[in-house]
This record gives C-alpha cells, sequence and structure tokens, in this order.
C-alpha cells in the first residue's frame, strides 16, 4: 500500500487532534484506491486481448493513482484547506477519466467479445462521478469541506464492485 | 514490507539503545503481519466463491492492516508510553474483528463449500485474542508494558498457521 | 511504484510552482519505468529458457532502475540543475545499456526459440536510444534543458511496446 | 525494492562525494537481496510440500532480509563506521543461518520428494558463509573495511544461483 500515515513525536492524546483530517484523507483514498483495484481487476480480467492502446490508456490510469498518496497527504496535512483539496479532486477526476479511456480503449480492441461492451454500457457511473468531481473542485476553493463530501458521495456510489460485468459474463 | 526501521545518525553502540523499543515494536508486528498474511491466504484458498461483502470485508481488514506501521513506529519511538502502546492494541483489536468479518462473510457466500465453515467452526481463537486486546487496551493506559505481554500472548496463541482449515480441507 | 512526489508545507498555489520541476521529472521516470516494465515482461514471456547469465543481467536492470527514484528527485528538487540533470542520463544510459545486454543474454542461451531472436533482431530502437542518452549527458552539464528534450525524445520512440517481439512470436 | 537513496541537498559532484559509501552499501545489500530472492525462489519451487515449522523458518529469513535496509543505510550514511558495519555482518550472518534452518525444514517435511534433499546436500555454501560473516563481525570493530571485503567475497561466491537444485530436480 502507497498510503501512508506518520506517527507524531508527542506520545499523548492531544497528538493524536492535528492526525485526524490526516486519518480521514488517508482513510477515503485506502477506500478509493480499493475501489480501483478492484474494478480494475474486474475489467482487465473480462478483458481477452489488449493491444497498444490499452496499454497507454492503462499507464496513463496507474499514473493518476500514484499521485493520490501526494493528494491526500498534503490535504490531510493542511486539514482541508481550500487548494489542496481543489487538488485532491483533480486528481480524482483525472483518474476517473483515465478509467473511462481504458474502459473504452478495451471496448475499441479487434476481437474482445461483446460481452464487454454489453456489460460496462454506456458507464453511466463513471461519467456521473467524473461530473461530481468537476463540479466539486471549483467548490472546494471557497467551501472544501462540501467538497470533500462530494468526493465522499462518489465513494459510496462506487464502493460496490462493477457487478455490471460480472453478470454480463456469467451468462 | 511495510514496517520501517530508521538508522540512527550516530554510529556508536549508545545509538542503538534508543533503536531498542523499536526493534521490539518492530519485531512483534512483523510476526503479527506474517500470521495474517499465512492465515488470509489460507482462507481466501479455501474459499470457492466470492462476493460484494466479501469484498467489504476484505478492504476492511487491509484498512486496519495498513495502520500497523503507524501504530509500531509511535510505540517503539515513545518507547511504549500509555497512549500509544492502548492505539496499537486498538488498531490490533480492530484487526482482528475484520478478520472475524472477513470469515463470516466468506461462509454466507451461495455456494460455498461447507468444509470452509466446518473449517472455520466457532473460531474460538479469533474471538479470545480480540477479547484479549480489548481487555490490554485500558491496562496499557497504566501498565503499557503488561499490555504489551499481552499483545505478545495472542501472537503467539497464532503463530501456528491455521491447521483447522488446512485439515479439514484435506479431507 | 517506487517513485514519490512530497506534499509541501505552505497549502497554496505558490506552493505548487516550486513542485512543476519535480512533477515533470517524476512524469518522466513513471512513463521510462512503465515503458521498461512492459518491454520486459514481453521479453520474458517470449523466452522459453532462462539461465544464470540471463539473472545477472536481469539484476543488472533492476538495479538500475532503481536507481531512477534517486535520479529522479535529485533532478527535480534542482529544478533541473546540470550536474544532477547529467546524473539522470546516465542511469537512463546504463539501464538502457543493462537491457540491450539482457536481450543478448536471453537470445545465446542453449534451446531458446529462434523466433525470440528474430523478433529483437538488430535491436536497432535499444541501439539508438543508448546513443542518444551518451550525447545527452554532456549537454546536460551545459544546456541541462536540451538534455531533458532528449531524455523526453527517447521516451517518445520507446512508448509503444515492442511490438517486433509480439508479431515475430504470433506466427 | 526496498533499498533506498537519497538524494543530496546540494547540486554540484562534491554532494555525490559523502554517497559514495552509501552507493556502495546499497549496491552490496541489492545483490545480496537479489541472491536471496533467487535462490529462496528456486529451493520453494523444488519442495512439493510445506509445514508449519517451514512458515516459521521462511519468517524468520523475511525478518532478517527486511532489516537490510536499515543495516545497508546505517552503514553507508557512516562511511562504514565500525558498529554500523558490524551490525550489518550480525544481520547477514542471522539471514544465513535462518536460510539453512530453512533448507533443513523443508528437508524435514514428510513427503518431500528425496531430489530436494540431494540438491541441497550438504549445504557446504551456506555453512561457509556464515563462518566468513561470523569471522568479519569482530574484524569490523577494528578494521571496518576488511569486514566489508569479506561480505563482498560472500556474494561473489553466491551470485550463481543454487545450480545443485536445478541440476538434481532436472534428472
Amino acid at each position: 500500500m502507497v498510503l501512508e500515515l506518520r506517527p507524531p513525536e508527542a506520545n499523548d492524546l492531544e497528538a493524536l487532534r492535528p492526525l485526524l483530517p490526516v486519518f480521514i484523507s488517508y482513510a477515503l483514498s485506502f477506500v478509493n484506491l480499493g475501489i480501483y483495484w478492484n474494478n480494475h481487476h474486474h475489467l482487465l480480467q473480462a478483458a481477452k486481448v489488449v493491444d497498444g492502446r490499452v496499454l497507454w490508456a492503462n499507464l496513463l490510469l496507474l499514473f493518476w493513482l500514484s499521485l493520490f498518496p501526494f493528494g491526500t497527504a498534503w490535504m490531510g496535512q493542511t486539514a482541508f484547506a481550500p487548494i489542496p483539496t481543489a487538488v485532491y479532486g483533480v486528481v480524482l477526476a483525472l483518474a476517473g477519466v483515465a478509467y473511462f479511456i481504458l474502459a473504452r480503449a478495451l471496448i475499441a480492441v479487434d476481437g474482445q467479445p461483446p460481452a464487454l461492451a454489453t456489460a460496462i454500457g454506456s458507464d453511466r457511473k463513471g461519467i456521473i462521478s467524473v461530473l461530481i468531481y468537476v463540479t466539486a473542485v471549483p467548490i472546494a476553493l471557497f467551501l472544501p469541506l462540501v467538497a470533500f463530501g462530494l468526493y465522499i458521495a462518489v465513494a459510496v456510489i462506487w464502493f460496490v464492485p462493477d457487478r455490471r460485468i460480472e453478470r454480463a459474463l456469467q451468462r
């Protein structure tokens, strides 16, 4: 796991208080990475063939995911300051876009079983998530906690792994 | 491995003395993570099917395990101060509860071979461990070394991998 | 992922400015590691047998790749200063040489399918990359940004995974 | 890879000089970990059955290996000071002993193919390595560079992967 939670210098309960926003950021990023890990795994397992464009798209997704620890730590240690909370949202949005591109790239590969396209469908959940993130980023500049609430809302939407794929492929 | 042991600045034997509690914490967490890794591996191999609830439970377990480095480092660098030692116990207890939930979730999946439920049984060892941790946490606030002794006791109980599962499935 | 991007202390947009060269270095190294990971995976999958020399060559490649985070961080935090940018180029060149040696070592193993040698061929792309790196290192001492542009040029050349191997083995 | 090489603050060639011992320590540990990784992989692949004692022995080996980054960093940043160089040797010796125990534990498992015992044989190379380490540790307290030379000598002995196992099992 790439996320990190550094122990405080002091050894009393007071020392834990500034850790609270750090811990909350950590928990949200942990859940988000868990969701991506799961859905990514399902997506690649459902695909039978890949090509160069898929590898590009996959690397792009991994790039944005690799920035989660940065965004998480900055938002947490500044206790949800406006700019860091907005930057975190930008990273979330770009990861969401990259996942969408990856799914499209996989469907577009010659010889892909049509079940995959059926399973992913219009990917409404993915599009809605990105729209929420894009809405949340400017909000973060004025009301960062509201934006953070929107980030949590997206995680709740996604937490259940992508049943569409499982269902369509089990037939 | 996610645990970390930082080298001291000085280069004499004295420099190693404050590292002793850090090293002891590190060793206990290493053993605990090894035990979880082993039993988790056995548990998932024995299961034939998983569902959404299992994935939730698994993510929850991984979340608490991911906090072991934090708890270990804080307890070690404060040389078993009361609050950090109690916090470490809370993390251990919550990981224990999450493992218990994961086992239940796995048994409850439709189509799971009954051998798994037989193998896990009443999971007495898991319940006792959590009870010891829950007892140790308040003790840690007054006698942290006694609490730490209880944490070691649980590790000793668990060190042998879960033979029940192996045995029941080999039949 | 071994690369690391540390969050700034401050929480305003100004704090992001010194991060720009760090971020650009990070992105280039991410792409380079992704390319190596991909081609390395293809290369080893195409090989049917390995021997002691292959293991040596593989360890050598991993050694230079393991220095990417060091080179990346130094070049980034000094905002493309001459010496760090040259050192980064040296690491890139040595990784390129090690990859070349690994490919040769794999071809030379007794019992290797001839398709592998055909697929790798003269490895013109690998040789050109190393030549560009070797040219870029002295340039870095005077015009580090030009050298960095050359590093990017090599990444662009390599980004597409090694189709030669795929093509030759699919026949 | 768990080893770490931190970039210096300055950006000139001078800044690299204190990194030289750090880099040399890093390189030796990298090679040692590569050797263990290789031989460990061969050993476990050659074994058909494992038991609880094997898991204990394996965890013990991983424990000492997990201390390599600590020993490496301390020895490197103190430029081969006596105590850190001796401590590094102790870690190397204990990892060697743990590997020996693991091999014995694997042979002793009921139902293990006799080829494994034949392949490992008297494990002369392993015993000699530990003896060299045990000799080097007291030497390190007075002549640390001589001790370091002995550590390198052991790495050279081991670099070739354990052909005995491969050979005996290929028959």
